[in-house]
């Protein structure tokens, strides 16, 4: 991909001509996917073409809405908040763990230490420091097939046992998680523990990304993933941009 | 920097590790600088941990608020609206030319062509596809000496002359232009010719971006400039997060 005397600038022009380049992020309008809980994403015209030169919105947004990083302060009160977040945290090597075809068949599932083993088994060692995300093609679904509610009104959809998550800090000191569907937590699990998965993660002093799209768009390994978001004074989590450079 | 063998996680590895990383972003609070034709960004919340084992905040903020992008439709009504930029418009080579001193001996300075030439002749020409920013160390002003007005109310902050971006544009092909005021064109010339410089640049199907911070702290040439946003479906801008990456 380089030579020995690569600078910067030549880094840049390789991978902007020999790499694929992927949007991991969603669209944000008023249809964007969000946690049932928030309202959707509001907007008004503020300046117009009839009585200006240019044309702007305000914006009215639940923080955490549509392809959105959550930092420590989200669930530790003693966390983090967005401003403490330190650029490099934004930027990590990517791990993709394929379960699209576990999650097509049972909408309940949760990513387990086997899982993870497996995919080392083929792919290698996860490295320290990597972003190790949750591939489930649960992005590719509609609205009402994305909560995927139950007669009795519980969704179902698909995230990680928590102790996945714990032997993957523990085990290989991984720098972020992220996944498709709005929680960490599968959503029938929700109801047994809560958000022990978001929680644990999150009190680790790490971030994570939900509402991640076009997982099925990487390879298992070897892409850098961009997670950039605004830095909001106090904030707890932001909607943000997110792509990926792939090796080809 | 690199070696031939150099996968794009070893390149990353050596970026973590080698080069300076800086913020080239503005904290939002209803602090941030803004335009004045905008009200401040303000925040409510909607859960804290009194009542759910989680904090998340909603915000109402312009789109153009703190360091921002302004996409091709916020000054052409047939220009492409941010879920059109493409990924790769997000990251540029950077040059900054650094008129910082000329900025605090006249506040309305107007960056020239001949000022390009000059940087030109120290530090070779600026290739396709460059972020060129313009660093006049506005963004250490605090709220008042930013805008800085006269007895009659007006505002003095420096910009760009717009035939200097045309010759960027037209002599160049340069990819975006980016500056620490509010507004690319000087605040006294907007009196004389509006906001010429910046319709040139947005009518040119190019982004750009405003209200930067640090640029002090970035080399003139040999930086990576990551200045990714949200994707707003039919946006005209939105705050963003950028950061240089830097040849030590």
């Amino acid at each position: 991909m380089a030579n020995a005397d690569l600078s910067l600038w030549d880094v840049l022009a390789n991978w902007k001509t020999n790499c694929n380049w992927v949007d991991l992020s969603h669209t944000l309008s008023p249809k964007t996917p969000h946690w049932h809980g928030f309202n959707a994403l509001s907007e008004k015209i503020l300046f117009d073409f009839d009585n200006a030169p240019f044309k702007t919105f305000e914006y009215t947004t639940p923080g955490q809405y549509g392809t959105h990083v959550d930092v420590p302060s989200h669930f530790d009160p003693e966390g983090r908040p967005m401003d403490q977040i330190d650029i490099k945290e934004m930027v990590y090597p990517l791990c993709v763990i394929d379960k699209s075809d576990a999650c097509a068949l049972n909408a309940d599932y949760a990513l387990t230490i086997d899982d993870v083993r497996e995919w080392e088994n083929t792919h290698g060692k996860i490295p320290e420091g990597a972003l190790v995300a949750f591939r489930s093609d649960w992005y590719k679904r509609d609205s009402v097939a994305f909560e995927n509610r139950d007669k009795d009104g519980n969704a179902h959809y698909p995230g990680w046992e928590p102790e996945t998550i714990k032997w993957l800090v523990e085990e290989r000191n991984i720098g972020s998680i992220g996944h498709e569907p709005p929680d960490t937590d599968p959503a029938a699990l929700q109801h047994v523990s809560g958000f022990a998965g978001e929680e644990y993660i999150l009190k680790q002093d790490r971030v994570q990304f939900e509402l991640l799209k076009n997982l099925d768009l990487v390879p298992a390994t070897g892409a850098i993933a961009f997670c950039m978001f605004p830095k909001l004074e106090g904030g707890t989590g932001f909607s943000m941009r997110c792509m990926a450079i792939c090796p080809k």
